[in-house]
């Protein structure tokens, strides 16, 4: 029953957004609003900050479903943008699938709202077709925590990886001598416990 | 250790709502009264949308453990009833199985009260004989979280899946355009916050 | 430090629906939808039955707010509806306030969205000036349990009583006996395990 | 602001047990069942043991409530029992007041279910008419923690004493030494733990 | 990946109880005292209502972990009684586990204090040799949420299946007609809201 | 027993940010770090909005404590700023108290870390010398919810009035009208959920 | 209704530690044990370091209940110490109360095990008698939450004040001056995260 | 699916302990401080009591993340110590790899902080490698429960052992009767409910 760990390669894995929009994200209940924005937000920051080929995909984003929120738009100007006419899995979507092949990557990372339909969905399909599946559980909001419990099992039984921003984040940096700076201003401005350890330490480097 | 994603299909699944009786269900207390009873008829409603062979049976109806809750009746007038003289596991029950068979279905969402009991032993006995079985975990209670960790863990140890009724609902219906009308009211007759996005936008459609 | 117990009287008892709009529904996160969407109605269902003099007003219903939620309209399709051009404490509108001296009724049932601006403002103009305030607490809703907690300590202090609907139906029904199977009914439309009760009664009633 | 401490008094003190009805009693979802019952059952052993007049009393036992539990019967066979014919408040039942005023007791215990009007009401109604009021929080029950919050605030403001059935006990007994074997059964026959502590230091006690 | 249903068979199952020691079970904080008490009872009457060949074993029973609790030894007079000289893990034991051969049953239920240690250990031990392994999980306690869900999770992935007492109980019973009278009354003195349920039956049969 | 509600008033109150600082932040376990940090931005962008006198004190900001959160300052630039040189509660410091006195204001906001200290005390000596106080508990923060709920006792008691950051906003901006826009852009930065409302309803206006 | 904040005065205080005993400690279930022991110790070193006078009492020591925990006595050596032969109220004995009149204190800390008994029974028989009354709230221990908070409410109601051990350190100190590496010391013992920052703190100094 | 189970053996085991440092420790939120630090400080007693092979960690230490903290230099004093210079997953330094090669051993205990990055980085290089790998999960933190949940999974997953420390002392220890006082006395240091039972014990032991 040998393992192999393979790594999440920032050379090698694409990262899914899918339906991330302002009326569906008044159905997540199981992270607080604050929580939950700032977990999409950092997700998307280390994808930039990685610069990991992005695709974007919406439902019915000119009905109550509402529109992809503004920050995913503005961080990925040039992403890929996918408003699905009508599939509720993104994968049943053609040009979604194209645009993942397009990018060649075998790793994918997918987020989305809700949990157990708008992830679980493209993560099964994914699977199927051979793709290594992070499932980046803290940027993937559900109804509650029922809900998400029997998501996550689904998933991670079907053989996807449960992860959260921070591993990612982590996983693909691999080292911080490649870019302290970088990689440390990215952590503050989404983990607030990180950035008062950062400020103590400044302020003390300051003052000695 | 490759996967296959057997997605539900509608001409290829039947329900087995196993045991939502008046007296059985004062003791599910995994989940709010509101909340259980929404998800039970959520799931009933679906059924019925997908036009789901659905097979009902219950355990010593004239009892303490009461008549099955009537919504369910009503809204299956030609389902299959079997009201077991004895039978805890409904799988032993032979005219449910014969039910089961007859639907020539490969595919079994149950749900039931209690979880451990009356959807775990059938759940077990139908993976046995090669059925994909599907627990609806939502609507399926029992009598504390600890009760339920223990049973979902059985379930997916032996090869069943664990959803949730609006993840079913989604993964039946595929896609919007086939009938957007009629599954957006069902979303909103079961998703109260669905329901508010709703009226939302229709609002603002008519005053625009 | 002697304690008059002024009962809820439905002959001096009105009620105040405060914002229960479709967009503001959505920011409250201290019940579970199913569990507040019942409350709410239940407590409508309740002035309907007992004939209790109800106003509603809305706060901006043409902007994010969205609609009152369109069982309330219906519910009370003669109540006074004050959609207000801006005040956030409803009493500050001087035709709510005018309706219910219009009224006559000295204890006031208050409910709404959220519970600490929406709910508490007007209890507490109320209770200056004289009247007696009664909290429906679980048909006022807000963004979380901490919110609440200080929304309720503050209301409280001021000389509120906290109340939820079941007991305000139950305060103003005092006997049975006045109309068992109206309220019996009542009370099996929105208390999941009364139903439950009264069918397994029913059921074995009709058996002997 | 002075504070006068009136103790508990046994020769000073009724129990009044309101509506603990086995239907009645499947609403109850603020305690486990388990430890509900145990509770119920602790403070009638309480009373028992110290010989306090107590009244039970009983809503509609004949329809959906169900019947009070038989253990209670079988504590107190000569107990007053008033099968109030309507009235949700038991203070408004002429009989049940007339018991109380028989025992010529000032401090009044009370436990029922549910917590918000079968104890609120009669708590009340006894505060308003000068009697001392001790809720056996514990052994009154009610639909979530929500209700139970709110009713516990309106009777405390009032002037209401929250208690639970150990400390009733305890203020009760005042010494030890009253009887060290009758008190230390009874807490051993309602607290695992305390039991176990016994079992422990008897067993000791005979191997030395 | 095909999976057989090897159901709890009252002709082929020992119970294993594990250091239920007075002392012990101070340790127990993931149950309330109560309920664990009535989970740990529960098991033992259904071992003796199916006449199960049950195997109690304690560690240290003379020093701070104290005695077995007296209501095992009182519902097993008969049962071997190993008071283990000191091994942790019972299977290291060689009387332990002779007398569970000596059964000659190849299914095993295990219960204990502490979960991670007293019910594990022997659980692994049994699973190497190829015996079937069930949890009995809610009677096995130990010192919070996080230590359980470790050790859950260590079980259940070595093959172990996570059960609780009124699962057990009915898979061996199978059909109520076996006994309905006596499974009926070990439920009821076990389950009280399923007590409750038989006294308004029965009650209301009466009036019938 | 009257009640007079003195409401917020913009222009007779001052804000109190007592010890917000990158050390005692990480001792702040009442709240995640993301709602947290939230809480405090909104309260101090209110206090801008609404041109509110703001004193900012810090506890030894040199040592462990660490430095005042930056964004405070920055938000701040013209308020007093008194780190004090030893005294825990700020309202020993004489010069916090000149600062307060010279604002001429009577009702004081304040929030800090830790809630029973930096918060409590200050408040507990400004209601002894006639100051209308009000805390803000959610951007006050402490170890636990069992130390908040005994602090947030002590000063309720005392007469303080708890709020929340909306409520205060809420309570000073009575009119929408007063700034439609400017308030809305408040909210819409710290309630991610009435974003949302907003961010749906301004697209479908620019559809229509 | 004016308020006077009489602050904690290390001059005017007593400690009274009631029935922290080893058997008893077994029966507390609102704090994990880690919690507990440290809480308890905390205010034990608190009272050390103010040199604040300080009683221990113990019920039945030889008994069940256990024999205080010793890291009691070694902190207090020379306090008196009282083994009460059967009073449940700590101040039904004379000595007890003699001992606390001996100290010509006006102020009392409370702490004890159990909350509603050991602690609330006390401290109601001190207010009575016009003693400032101080509940540490986290150094007193009971069976749940729902016996907790009805303790916490009665003895609110009742005029003490409800502080945890950090806050009574605290109040006491008045100004980090008057010891500074006393007061640090004695909360790094005691607040592991408060230690951390201390340690980074002091590293970080080295360093440059 | 044959199991074979490979307990911790003391001569084939190491214990890395990654990152435990005074910085990162104030983002571990899914235990209390106190726990935690009892936690960490338990599994490093074991290991030194059993004199099992240590290698700590660091990542930064001279920054905001902290010096490790004290107690574990002091407990191993002459264990490699490796203070990384960049590398987030410790498996990518090579001497960290080296230093455990050099131990010879192929079961690995791994804790540190946080769990998701930390502990699960290198317990999934470690499993790839072919070691056996056992989590101390208890001795492992991380922001929150959500976080913990996914690294749990994807450990348990990829065929890490989920443990806590006192499993692993009790795995390690195997007999009692190895040395009955050393080990009774840690855990006595480190679970303060068990050194309660035996303080109770030794009192009676004496007293007889």
């Amino acid at each position: 029953m040998s393992f192999t760990y393979n790594r999440l390669d920032k050379d090698n894995v694409a990262l899914l957004m899918v339906d991330h929009q302002a009326g569906l994200l008044s159905l997540v209940r199981d992270f607080s609003p604050d929580d939950f924005k700032n977990n999409v937000l950092a997700l998307a920051d280390i994808a930039k900050f990685f610069e990991i080929p992005t695709i974007l995909t919406t439902s019915f984003e000119d009905g109550p479903n509402g529109p992809m929120v503004p920050e995913l738009k503005e961080t990925f100007p040039q992403a890929p943008y996918l408003a699905r006419p009508g599939q509720i899995n993104a994968w049943d979507n053609e040009e979604f699938v194209a645009a993942i092949k397009a990018t060649g990557k075998k790793q994918l990372l997918i987020a989305g709202v809700v949990t157990e339909v708008c992830v679980a969905f493209p993560a099964l399909s994914a699977l199927e077709e051979g793709y290594e599946v992070f499932v980046v559980t803290d940027a993937s909001g559900t109804f509650n925590q029922t809900t998400r419990d029997a998501a996550w099992d689904r998933m991670s039984q079907a053989g996807a990886q449960l992860m959260t921003w921070f591993g990612v984040g982590c996983e693909l940096h691999r080292d911080w001598r490649n870019d302290i700076e970088g990689f440390g201003g990215l952590l503050a401005g989404h983990l607030p416990a990180y950035a008062n350890l950062m400020q103590s330490y400044n302020q003390q480097s300051q003052l000695n």
